[in-house]
C-alpha cells in the first residue's frame, strides 16, 4: 500500500491561527475491507469554514478533533476498489481531508460523488461546480431570489463563492456589484468575472460612511440583495444602502473567528427597511445541489464562469496556503495540488 | 357643527420627546361634503410607532408633518353622514388622529372599517382585535410559524402586542415566555395573559449574560422563535439562547428612537444558528388581516384573550399618556377615552 502524508490538527489556536497548530505525519494506507475504496486525491480545497472548526467553541458544526486529519473537500481518482460501486479510474469528489489518500466506505451514502471526465476541469468540482458554487447559488437563488434588473452585492467578490455569484446573478439579469480587497482583485472581478463594478474596501480604511458613499455610486438604485462572506464594518456599510425588502444571505463572518465579537452597528435598519437577514450553511440544503450543479457546470463548460485558482503544491504547503487565505492573500479559489 | 379639540405636532424632538412638542387647539368641524361622514371618536390608540413619525429622519413611513393633527388609530361612531355607505350610529375603526372628531371621505377604500356592536368591547378594536393584535399575528404566524411544543418569546410581554401573542401562541401549543419591565407586569403576564413564564428584565440591570441565564432557566429547550418589540441588550440576550433555525420577527426598536444607534452585539449568531431575522410593518401585509381579526375576535369573545388597558381621559391627556408609554409607565394597551 502507498504511504500517505497527512496534516493533523495538533493544537487549537490562541487568537490567530498559526502553522504551529498543524502537524505533518506520514502513515501507511490500511488494507481495504470489503466495500471500501482507496482514493488518491488530486486536489484539496481550503476554505474559511475550516478556521471555525479549529476552535473548541460552539459553532454550527462539531469542532475538528485534535490529533486527527484536518477535514476538507477533495477531488481524486479511485486507485483501488473493493466495492461494486466504483471502478479503478473513476473520478470522485468527497471529504477526504488534508491528506494524499483516503479510504472510504463506498456503501455509505453521500461520502463520494462521481464526476465526469469532460469539459469541466477536475479542480472546478471543488469550486465553481462544488461547495462554493452551490453556496453562491443557495444564497442568491433561494434567499435573495432577485428579480431581473435588481441590484445584488457580494463581499469577497473575487473568491470562489463571489465568482459563481456574479455569473449566476448576470444570468438572472441583475446588476451585480462586488466588494474585494485591493485593486488587482477588483480589476479581475470587473474584467474577468462579470461584475458591473467591484469596490476596493481597502481604499476606505474601515470608514463605514466612505464605503457607503462608494456603494451609493456603484448602486444608484440601491441594494436589493446582499451576500455576506465577511461581516463587520463592510456589512454595516452595505446595510446603509439597502432598499425596502432587501434580503441578506449571511454565509461568512470570517473577521470574527479570532474571538472578538463583531457588532452590527445599526440593526434597526432591518426594521426600517423591512429586511430579511438569513444565515445558512449549504450542507443543510442538499435538495438544491442537483439543480445548482447543473447550472454551474453549464456556466463553466460554456466559459461564462472561469474563476481563477490559487494552487499550492504538495500537502506540506497546505497550512501556509490556508493561513494566507485567511489573510486574503489568495487570488480566487485556494487549492492544494497533491499529484 | 361641534367644535373639535385636536393635538398638533408643534415641533420635532431634540433627543427625548417632551410635552412641548405638542400643541392643543380647538377648531370647528367643517360642513360635510357629499360622500363624507363625521366620526365622533370614542377611543384613540397610542402606539410606539408614533415616536418614529415625530422625527424628520428616514424611516419606513413618512414623517408626521409639523402643524398637523398627530396621526393615530381611533374607534368611534358615525354622528353625521352624507354617504350611502354609513348610517348615523355605525361603529367604525379608522385613523382619525389625536382629535375628538374626524371628517372622512367614506368612498376612499381602507379609510374606515365597520365593526359590530357585540361581545367584543369597542376599545378592543384598537388593541387585541386591531393593529397590535394583527401585528402579533403576522410575526408569530407568518414569520416565526412555530410548531406545537416549540418555545417562543416576546419583549414588552404585557403590552397590546405581547398579550395577543401569548394567546395566539398558546392556541398553537407553544411554550410562551415573556420579557417585561417590573414584577407587576410579569405577574400579570403569567396570571392573566397565559405566559408560562415572564422575566423581569429590570432585575438584570442591562447585564446580557444575567438575562441570558434567566432565559435559559425559563426556556430549557432553547428559543425557537422570538418577537422583538424593543431591541438592544434584551435582544442580545435572547439571541444567545436561540436554537438552530430560530426565527426573529423584528417589530420594534423603541430604545433607538432617540437617535443613539443600538448595536447588535453578536450578529455572527445569525449564521452560527442559521437564523432568520425579519423586519416588518403590519400595514404592508393587509392580506393577513381578515384571518387574523377573525381568530383574535374569537379569542376575545371567548375570554381567552383579555388584555388590560391603560386609559387616559380626554384628548388633553394624550401627550403625557404617550410620553409615559414610551417610558414603560402604561400597563397594557394605552388608550385615550374621548367621550
Amino acid at each position: 500500500m502507498p504511504s500517505n502524508r497527512q496534516i493533523l490538527l495538533d493544537n487549537r489556536p490562541q487568537g490567530e491561527a498559526t502553522a504551529s497548530n498543524f502537524k505533518l505525519v506520514t502513515s501507511p494506507t490500511p488494507e481495504l475491507q470489503d466495500g471500501q475504496v482507496l482514493v488518491r486525491h488530486h486536489y484539496l480545497s481550503l476554505d474559511p469554514y475550516m478556521r471555525g472548526r479549529m476552535n473548541d467553541s460552539k459553532s454550527y458544526a462539531a469542532s475538528q478533533p485534535l490529533g486527527e486529519v484536518m477535514i476538507g473537500g477533495t477531488v481524486g481518482e479511485i486507485v483501488q476498489s473493493r466495492s461494486d460501486k466504483y471502478a479503478v479510474g473513476d473520478l470522485v469528489v468527497g471529504m477526504g481531508g488534508w491528506q494524499e489518500y483516503s479510504v472510504v466506505d463506498a456503501g455509505q451514502s453521500g461520502m463520494l460523488r462521481k464526476v465526469p471526465a469532460g469539459p469541466v476541469p477536475l479542480s472546478a468540482y471543488l469550486g465553481a461546480v462544488g461547495m462554493p458554487g452551490v453556496t453562491a447559488y443557495y444564497g442568491l437563488v433561494h434567499i435573495i431570489d432577485p428579480k431581473p434588473g435588481q441590484t445584488v452585492t457580494v463581499t469577497a467578490a473575487s473568491g470562489a463563492v463571489g465568482s459563481a455569484y456574479a455569473a449566476l446573478a448576470k444570468a438572472r439579469g441583475c446588476r451585480v456589484v462586488g466588494i474585494a480587497g485591493g485593486p488587482d482583485k477588483c480589476r479581475y472581478a470587473e474584467q474577468e468575472l462579470g461584475f458591473d463594478v467591484c469596490i476596493d474596501y481597502r481604499a476606505h480604511n474601515q470608514d463605514v460612511r466612505s464605503l457607503a458613499k462608494a456603494l451609493k455610486d456603484a448602486c444608484p438604485d440601491g441594494i436589493d440583495g446582499h451576500f455576506e462572506n465577511v461581516g463587520g464594518w463592510i456589512l454595516d456599510a452595505v446595510m446603509l444602502r439597502t432598499n425596502a425588502f432587501a434580503r441578506i444571505a449571511l454565509c461568512g463572518m470570517i473577521a470574527g473567528y479570532d474571538g472578538q465579537p463583531l457588532p452590527m452597528l445599526n440593526p434597526a435598519l432591518i426594521l426600517v427597511n423591512r429586511m430579511r437577514v438569513e444565515g445558512f450553511i449549504v450542507s443543510e440544503h442538499m435538495h438544491v445541489w442537483p439543480a445548482a450543479l447543473k447550472e454551474l457546470g453549464e456556466l463553466v463548460a460554456s466559459g461564462k464562469l472561469r474563476p481563477r485558482e490559487s494552487i499550492a503544491q504538495g500537502i506540506e504547503a497546505a497550512p501556509e496556503a490556508f493561513l494566507g487565505m485567511l489573510r486574503g492573500k489568495n487570488f480566487g479559489k485556494q487549492l492544494v495540488k497533491l499529484i
